[in-house]
């Protein structure tokens, strides 16, 4: 099973390393590890998704903590949480297939983002597993190109009522 | 300028940790960098955001070049590409903010994905500033946390009509 840690760092030089190194030196087998701005200047926040089966997620939490500039870790596995994936995929189409697949596009939730004469470039986001079914049933149109982030995680509120217990797992 | 690489990488053990070790050697002055899976397995995908005053874009691109396990490098800063950056923003709200906060979000194009008594989480995709913008917006009303992924980014065909020399940019 898929483990996810939230990881809260400084902003400093040298941060992504030192959390590379250990995984390198540890073996960890990370899965996914994303990297982005916060709503607080000089702080980034992590997102690391582990196999849970092959690592320890405990053992990459306690290390993850020893680290300078390390703020916070957090395991949001268990908590009802938001786990995205933005994934551009770019499809081969022409006159006879270009509306067919913007149907499918729009029935996962995806947006077309480009038009070209021979491709466009379906934009989606939403649980790992939504965008991985989103990509085979555009597979046989031929995907040119695909791009996608890795999960990020949001934590739902304890009195959270939008009635699911989480969106997106793996 | 902000300059945006992006590179094949083998998705081999130790690959992020080489590409955080040379950044971290060289001094070079990274934004964001995003990986992700590709169209193929055993393909990633790194988006890489230099800060172009600080960093000489063309030196990272050639040391790039030269690690193990990095198939292609393109620096897709002077073509038409979509530049996207993922962002979910947990905002806090009351009975009488709720409906406001929800149709700023609809108006960036963004979508609720999870509501809860005290809060809300936003969820938009688009070019930085456009994510920057729905952040200053949403501030006033409070927001208790943010996870943005950094920028992917995806060239348009050479032969693309969709109107518009690119979409997002710094």
């Amino acid at each position: 099973m898929k483990r996810t840690l939230v990881a809260w760092v400084e902003d400093r030089p040298g941060t992504l390393n030192r959390v590379a190194s250990l995984f390198r030196r540890r073996a960890f087998n990370i899965e996914s590890l994303t990297v982005g701005h916060t709503e607080q200047a000089g702080t980034s926040r992590m997102t690391i998704v582990v196999d849970g089966v092959r690592t320890d997620s405990r053992k990459v939490e306690q290390n993850l903590r020893k680290l300078i500039h390390v703020l916070r870790v957090e395991d949001v596995t268990e908590r009802p949480a938001v786990l995205h994936d933005l994934a551009m995929i770019k499809v081969t189409t022409s006159n006879g297939t270009r509306s067919e697949v913007m149907q499918i596009a729009e029935t996962f939730g995806g947006r077309i983002v480009d038009v070209g004469l021979e491709t466009l470039v379906v934009e989606a986001t939403g649980p790992d597993e939504r965008i991985d079914r989103l990509v085979e049933v555009l597979r046989p149109f031929g995907i040119a190109e695909m791009v996608r982030t890795g999960r990020v995680a949001m934590a739902c509120d304890e009195d959270s009522r939008s009635g699911r217990r989480r969106s997106g797992d793996g």
